[in-house]
């Protein structure tokens, strides 16, 4: 009964995709980090011109001091105790501050490829979307789990980006594939599944690869992605000042940063207090 | 029954403001707006020096998007519905993240001048020292409800902070004195209910006073808080890189600044976008 209704939703959020990624000329930026969460840092973003953010829960962990964890590595692990109400309050609250035609897609618990039994429920989705979300930020690593959480998505109106990582990963963000022929063949089965945004980790995040040029074989899987599928395409991982031109070049339509941008931040403040001390 | 370890909480308190005046010749600092409540940036700012920072209501009104608000003007209207149990939430993330060492003052709802029937029970008082305050930031403009607040706050082993305005205010900030004399006067009074660290509203916050100088009426105003009291003194409103050093030389203890630091962050933030933008 609401099919018609959630296709229409879904519609209208594909569209604001598309003109960001057509307004930056091919390649535009989802913003995460402080930039998704805190209302301020939002709209501060959303003002020098990015169209589209990212909360998600190990973030709000960080902003919320969540078992004094102040690390991305200490976060993953304790996210999923993040309670989705949280969530929906971080969505709905940032949804006011940058208005309706930014695109919002969050990280949820049991979103991730958690290390808890963390369950996802209808009420869930229909929270999320009445939340303001327009999508999903999804980080499952198996594709029937995923399977499963794009239906639930579109049944509620909400969209579903999602990622391919490599069986190797210390953290596992995305459906496994190891070499460009498996990237190629696992992007075509999401693309089937229906994910609406389908996203590459570089798997740089948290592995501390030197800034500048971006690897051989990480390029080579992003072109693999690029070429294979016909809906927009992203990259997660490391991506920074140094790096983002070459990540641009592969033709990918979304940066997806949130480290980079926080470094700066908190660069600044820890100017800005300094500057107030003798 | 608490009287004892309550005063034994307090004193070791003191000790940090004390400690943290000293350590920075004299003067030191209050971060708050971003660096108050959000744990990645009181983080950024402990890790820059600051040894004092301070969550407050409207502040995490902002930092939540509630009810959309985006300046302080508009939150100072609807801080008052922010639960206590958030600020409670928000003081614990920072202290777990901050650590014991760093002086945490708290505004509460009910502990500025509110709009609407904001009643603080004993069980708040309890929540907020469980929640790791170490005082509260009380902007009452009322010197019989600002007693009453200290006398709770120290029954509970909170020390308190409060501030002096003026009569003329367009928010409501503190006990109204309106000359130097008035300042002395109020001041002796606020120092004898126990007020533990006496502010002075400079009123520049919301009125765009030009930076550089600041005007001979505040400092005038803080000159005579001052020299009259025995407690540590604190200045706020307004206060930036321009005309920080002149509020030093008044000899106040403690500046409190959070939009200067916010600005630099948010414009960091903008910055930092826009680099990832073509």
């Amino acid at each position: 009964m609401i099919k018609a209704d959630m296709r229409k939703k879904m519609e209208s959020a594909r569209q604001k995709v598309l003109a960001a990624i057509h307004a930056h000329g091919g390649t535009t930026l989802l913003s995460t980090g402080l930039t998704g969460d805190d209302a301020r840092l939002a709209k501060a973003a959303i003002a020098a011109g990015a169209k589209m953010v990212e909360p998600n829960h190990p973030a709000v962990a960080l902003a919320r001091g969540y078992k004094g964890v102040t690390n991305m590595h200490a976060a993953e692990q304790i996210r999923h105790e993040i309670p989705i109400v949280e969530m929906a309050k971080v969505t709905s609250g940032v949804r006011q501050v940058v208005g309706k035609d930014i695109y919002i897609t969050v990280g949820i618990p049991g979103g991730f490829t958690e290390i808890m039994p963390t369950i996802l429920t209808d009420n869930d989705f229909k929270l999320m979307s009445e939340a303001g979300a327009d999508g999903l930020h999804i980080h499952k690593s198996d594709l029937q789990d995923l399977a499963e959480i794009v239906e639930k998505a579109h049944y509620y109106g909400l969209l579903v980006d999602a990622y391919i990582g490599r069986s190797t990963d210390l953290h596992s963000f995305g459906i496994p594939a190891d070499t460009p022929e498996e990237v190629a063949k696992v992007a075509k089965e999401m693309e089937k599944i229906g994910v609406d945004f389908i996203g590459l980790m570089t798997g740089m995040s948290y592995e501390g690869i030197a800034a500048g040029e971006i690897p051989a074989v990480i390029k080579e899987r992003l072109k693999s992605l690029v070429e294979t599928v016909n809906v927009p395409t992203l990259a997660e991982g490391g991506i920074n000042l140094n790096n983002q031109t070459a990540f641009r070049n592969t033709g990918v339509n979304i940066l997806v940063v949130g480290t980079a941008i926080d470094d700066m931040a908190e660069e600044a403040v820890k100017a800005a207090v300094k500057s107030f001390l003798p």
